[in-house]
């Protein structure tokens, strides 16, 4: 049963959280994507106990222990729900699994018009297991950091849905976005709609941020990107509650992989935080985001390779030092400015040593002090 | 015996070329990257009678017929040697293979200290089957159209000679990247010289214009991408032959796949061309390219999405004239500009159908007749 949102504890580190919303702040925050995962060994073992990842990701309780996990080792600045973009598409009926070794598969993948007439905003009830999770999260971090709640974009979701599975070359998807342009936009705008209730039931539910991960947006053509990507997200973005329960403003994030080259169409987004990849110059970002017409400037989130922390943490901490000074000194006196929260390009590896994670927290922290 | 090179018939269409130069043309040139390859049915038969990719590759005769084929289906404005970018490490003694359906694989890749000491440039001897090919495919050609010479930039080379074969997450080199870069820096001045070396005697043999291809530069951070691939081309470009053995130009050309975002400092490589892939607005990419402190301008290649070619032939000819019109109209007075080569952004997928390739060619053709 979910506690009311209004007993939770207040938060007593909230630096996440303001610079998601441009303010300034005493240090850079930095937490990880995918921060929770199978590099730390407490983890598999929890993993191992549940069986496998769904049997886990849909237990509110293990989803709970799975989540603090990396809060106990790290002086991370946010917690993020752990689960999968790809729980939405599972309520639709279309049959996830996790093949060991192989990544995610849909038993009924979406491939035709009778596929794409079927699908559906799914039934939330079906996705309560993910609102009892953020609840007894929210609760089991009393207040320590912010959570952040996620979703997949609506194009992210239809790689997904429509191939089946991951893909090298989005053959699949792609021939219907060129030959069947009708059908891809169905399939999108059923992915935002849900997206954002999806979205907002996590808000409702706790989540003190919110966070949309394009993962193959990078994939599309210029031009595609904006029409079937972009535009979906942004859809996503206005359905959104902008306070959650407490009455607190929930800062959303958008993180486009491959998606540098677009950031002045994503500075046009309804969002507060851009992502960016390793590709990404982060002055040169941080350029692009300044000074749009009296718009509240975005705040840019990133961007170290996570192939950085296999190196020695001598070198951890040179690469953090080198991503900071990219960024630049950070606005201390402006209201509202584009603020830096430090995070991986991506996800975290697998492979990745526990003690170089250690070595790159302290680092932010450490270089990043005003 | 390779004949010489002055013996080899006049040119008839020098439209590439032109365009490569930044001279007026009377249409946009086209060629397709790997246009001699797998989506041909009467590729796969002459694969199929050499018994693999190497055994076909290493014979001047069936290369020369390979490298001919896509020209008697489609007006193309230039042939590329049929060939692969492994050729050089394979001659340095790596061992390589192709596995069927598993992609390239290198029987000793180069890992530590030893590895990279025992590295040196590869006797030339060894690629002596890539110059008899280009000479016997020059002389077949009989100056219909020029004639590509190609290779690995130094980065992607060295990313299947660490990693050993195609790589997910590039976890090996980056590794030696952040750890050991000294090693890194060897093995990166070793491909250069060697690549440097290898197409300055395909020009010998014969090829009228040369290609880096820097497929995984894309995969580096901002920074890295500068120091581990874009240097090392640069090393390769300063030692290149400006001159065939007949006196003429030969424009060299660098693509890097998912270098979009580095345009900016790729036009400073001693190039003519930069290749482009399918998320670069072309507009965009060709004002970054113009007016750049009195340098002659580069032209731009690309960058259609091949799986464009997947969708009927309608979307084909819309797909094509959008790209065009992304461009927009070459400049027809200046001796010297940024001028346009449709290809594809990246090399065509082996299920394409190849009624689709005569559309694309026929509608680049059609609409940019000036």
């Amino acid at each position: 049963m979910t506690e009311p949102t209004s007993s939770f504890a207040p938060l007593r580190n909230d630096t996440f959280l303001r610079a998601c919303l441009g303010q300034p702040t005493d240090y850079t925050p930095v937490w990880l994507m995918r921060q929770a995962g199978r590099y730390l060994p407490e983890y598999r073992a929890l993993r191992a106990q549940a069986g496998n990842f769904m049997a886990l990701a849909t237990n509110p309780a293990l989803a709970t222990e799975a989540t603090l996990q990396p809060l106990e080792r790290f002086a991370l600045d946010a917690a993020i729900l752990f689960s999968d973009i790809l729980t939405v598409p599972d309520a639709m009926g279309l049959g996830l699994s996790f093949q060991q070794g192989e990544g995610p598969q849909f038993a009924r993948p979406v491939r035709d018009e009778a596929g794409v007439a079927a699908l559906a905003i799914p039934d939330m009830d079906k996705l309560r297991y993910v609102f009892d999770a953020v609840a007894s999260i929210r609760r089991a971090l009393a207040g320590r950091v912010p959570l952040i709640g996620f979703a997949g974009s609506p194009w992210t979701l239809a790689c997904y849905m429509v191939e089946g599975a991951a893909s090298k070359d989005y053959r699949t998807i792609k021939t219907l976005l060129y030959a069947r342009p009708d059908l891809l936009h169905r399939i999108l705008t059923i992915n935002a709609d849900s997206v954002a209730v999806y979205l907002n039931a996590q808000i409702d539910a706790g989540a003190q941020a919110v966070m949309v991960f394009d993962s193959w947006g990078g994939v599309l053509a210029d031009g595609a990107f904006q029409t079937f990507s972009l535009a979906y997200t942004q859809r996503v973005l206005q359905q959104l509650k902008r306070h959650g329960a407490d009455g607190k403003e929930v800062p959303r994030i958008v993180f486009t992989k491959g998606g540098g080259q677009w950031l002045r169409d994503m500075r046009a987004l309804d969002c507060d935080v851009l992502g960016v990849d390793w590709t990404v110059n982060l002055a040169t970002a941080r350029e692009q985001l300044s000074g749009h017409d009296g718009q509240r400037p975005q705040s840019l989130q990133g961007n170290l390779d996570p192939i950085t922390l296999f190196a020695p943490p001598a070198t951890v901490d040179a690469e953090v030092q080198r991503t900071l000074a990219a960024f630049g000194a950070p606005e201390q006196n402006a209201a509202h400015s584009c603020q830096h929260i430090f995070n991986l390009g991506h996800g975290i590896n697998q492979h990745t040593p526990p003690e170089h994670v250690a070595a790159m927290v302290e680092a932010v922290h450490r270089y990043s002090r005003r």
